[in-house]
C-alpha cells in the first residue's frame, strides 16, 4: 500500500497542492487549523484528519503550508515527539534563515527537512510553466520527485535550505522592480494621455524579447569581464538614464526609483570604469549600505 | 520612376536602414559626414552623394539616422532652403522636447517632419519582432508605409511629434530597472555563491511570464480602480517587499534601487490606501518630486 500523504495547511496554496495529489491518484489525508476548509478536498477523496496527531498518525511525507514560518512551529512543535523518522517538506514562504532555523530544529527531532519555495499562484498549480524550488537533503528531494512534481517544475538549488527561498526572493526582486519600471513609464506617457493599456501592450513583449540579454549579462558577471567587447559601456548607460530621468521629470514623474540607478552608475564612472559594461552596476550592488 | 530615399547619416543604425532598403530594390542614394562609410552601400547599388546638397537633390523622403539632435541640426541647418516641400523622418534618438523642436524648425522651412524611435539595434533591422515608433502627421506615416515596413513593425502612436521618442523612454525606464532589479537579485543569490547565469536561466522565463500581468495592472491603473478585487494589496506588498529589502541585507546587498519602493508603498499605506490594489504605486510616482 502507498502511504498517504499528510497536508497541513488548506489555504489556497496548500489546497492547490493536495488537490493535484489527489487528482493524480494518491491517497492524501488533510488538516487545517479551521476544519470547514478541508470539505471539499475530502469529497474529492482525502481523508480529514480531525487534529495534527491524527493527520501525522501514518508514516509519508508530510507536507506543510500554512502562512508563515511562525505558524509552522505553532503547529508542528507540539507533535515533535512524533516525527522522528519522518519527512517534511515546507513549502510555506520562509526567509532563508528562517527556512534554516526549521532545519536546525527538524534534525533536532530526527525529522528530514525539505523546503520548498512556489513561484506561482495557486490556480497555477500543477500547469506546464509552474516553477518550485526546494533545498536540503537531495536524496530526500529525488525519493519524493514524483510528488513533487504534480505541482509544478521541480528545481533542486541545492544542500543549504535556504537557498530555495534565497533564490525566490531574488527572482521577486526582479519582478518588483520590474513592475515598478513599468508603472514609470506609464506615468510618463499617461501624462500626455497615453493610455497605459496602451503601453503595456507595446512594453510586455518588449521586455519580454529583453529577458533575453540576461544570461549574457550574468556570463559578464560570472566571469567578471566586464572589460570584454561588445558590451554596452557605463558612459552609454548613464547618457541614456540621464535623458530618462530629464524627460521623466519633464513629464512631472517622480525619479526616486530611477534616480539610484543612475547615481550607481555615475559612482562606477567615477571610479574609474567608465569604459567598461554596464553589467558593472552589480559591483556597486555588492557593497552593502 | 520610383524616386529615391536619401540617407542623410550612415552609421550602424543609418547603414542597417539603407541596406534593407536597397535589399528591397529601391532606388537610395546615401550621403555620411565620412565619406568612407558609404563605400560598402554603394558597392549594393546605392548612389553616393559627397554632399548633402547633392543627397537632396531628387524628390524622395529624406531619412535621417545621425548622433543626435545637434548632429541633425549641423547637417540640415545649412540647406533648409532646398527642403519645402519634402518630407523627412527622422530616426535619430532625441528627447520628446527636441523632437518637438525639429518639427517646428521643420514646419517653419515648409518641411513634413515624422519622428521615429528605433526599439531594436542594427542587426536587427528587417526582421521580424522589430518595433519602430512613429509620431508626427499621420498623412506621412500611411504615404511611406511601404518604405517604414521595410525595417520593422511600424507603429503610429499619434501627431505630437514628441510621442515616439517619450514612449520609447518609457520603455526603457522599465528595461533598466528590470536589469537592475535582475542584477539585484544576482548579487543576493551571488553571495551564497550560485552562479549568474544559473540565477538568469530561472529569472529570464520567469519574468518573461511575469510580463503577462503588465496588461491587468494597466487596466486597473486607467480605470483607476485600485479598490477592484482579485488585486494584491499593497499591505501585502509592504510585507513582500520589507522581506526582500532584510534578506538582501542579510546577503550585504545594497538596497538602494529597493527600498524606494517599498517607501512608496509605505506612503500609499500612509494615506490610507493599504487594502487597495498594488498598482496605485503609479499614482505615487505622479507626483514629480
Ligand atoms: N497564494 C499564493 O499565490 C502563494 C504563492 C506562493 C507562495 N505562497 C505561500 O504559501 C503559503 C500559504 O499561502 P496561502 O495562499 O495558502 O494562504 P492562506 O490562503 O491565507 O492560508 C493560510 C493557511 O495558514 C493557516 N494558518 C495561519 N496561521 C496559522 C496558525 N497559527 N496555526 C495553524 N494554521 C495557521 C490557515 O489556517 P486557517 O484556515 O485556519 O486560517 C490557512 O490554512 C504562504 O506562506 C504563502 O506565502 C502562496
Ligand atoms: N545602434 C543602435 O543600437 C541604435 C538603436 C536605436 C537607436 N539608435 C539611434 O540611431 C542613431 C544613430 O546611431 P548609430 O548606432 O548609427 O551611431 P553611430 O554608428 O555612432 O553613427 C553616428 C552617425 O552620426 C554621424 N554624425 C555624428 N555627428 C555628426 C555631425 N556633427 N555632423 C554630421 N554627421 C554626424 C556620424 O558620422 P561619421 O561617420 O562622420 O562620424 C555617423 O554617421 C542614434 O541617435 C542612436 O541613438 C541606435
Amino acid at each position: 500500500m502507498t502511504s498517504r500523504t499528510t497536508f497541513l495547511g488548506l489555504g489556497a496554496m496548500g489546497s492547490a497542492l493536495a488537490a493535484a495529489t489527489l487528482d493524480a491518484g494518491r491517497p492524501s489525508v488533510v488538516w487545517n487549523r479551521t476544519p470547514s476548509r478541508a470539505r471539499t478536498l475530502g469529497e474529492r477523496g482525502a481523508t480529514v484528519a480531525e487534529t495534527v496527531e491524527e493527520a501525522i498518525s501514518g508514516d509519508g511525507v508530510i507536507v506543510v503550508c500554512l502562512f508563515d514560518h511562525q505558524s509552522v512551529r505553532a503547529v508542528v512543535d507540539p507533535v515533535a515527539a512524533n516525527l522522528a523518522g519522518r519527512t517534511m517538506i515546507n513549502l510555506t514562504t520562509t526567509t532563508p534563515n528562517q527556512a534554516r532555523g526549521l532545519a536546525t530544529w527538524a534534525a533536532k527531532h530526527g525529522v528530514t527537512y525539505l523546503d520548498g519555495a512556489i513561484m506561482a499562484v495557486p490556480a497555477t498549480i500543477g500547469r506546464p510553466g509552474t516553477a518550485i524550488f526546494y533545498s536540503g537533503p537531495e536524496a530526500a528531494f529525488d525519493k519524493n520527485r514524483e510528488l513533487l512534481d504534480l505541482w509544478g517544475q521541480s528545481d533542486y538549488l541545492g544542500i543549504d535550505p535556504g537557498i530555495a527561498s534565497l533564490c525566490d526572493m531574488a527572482m521577486l526582486v526582479g519582478m518588483y522592480t520590474m513592475f515598478t519600471g513599468f508603472l514609470h513609464g506609464a506615468a510618463m506617457v499617461g501624462a500626455e494621455g497615453v493610455s497605459a493599456v496602451e503601453f503595456a501592450r507595446r512594453q510586455a513583449p518588449f521586455l519580454a524579447a529583453m529577458t533575453g540579454q540576461l544570461v549574457g549579462l550574468a556570463a559578464t558577471v560570472d566571469a567578471k569581464d566586464y572589460a570584454g567587447v561588445g558590451q554596452q559601456s557605463l558612459e552609454f548607460t548613464e547618457v541614456a538614464l540621464d535623458s530618462l530621468v530629464t524627460a521623466s521629470l519633464d513629464q512631472g514623474v517622480s525619479v526616486e526609483v530611477l534616480r539610484p540607478v543612475l547615481d550607481i552608475v555615475r559612482r562606477q564612472i567615477a571610479a574609474g570604469y567608465g569604459r567598461q559594461g554596464t553589467a558593472r552596476i552589480v559591483e556597486e550592488l555588492r557593497k552593502s549600505r
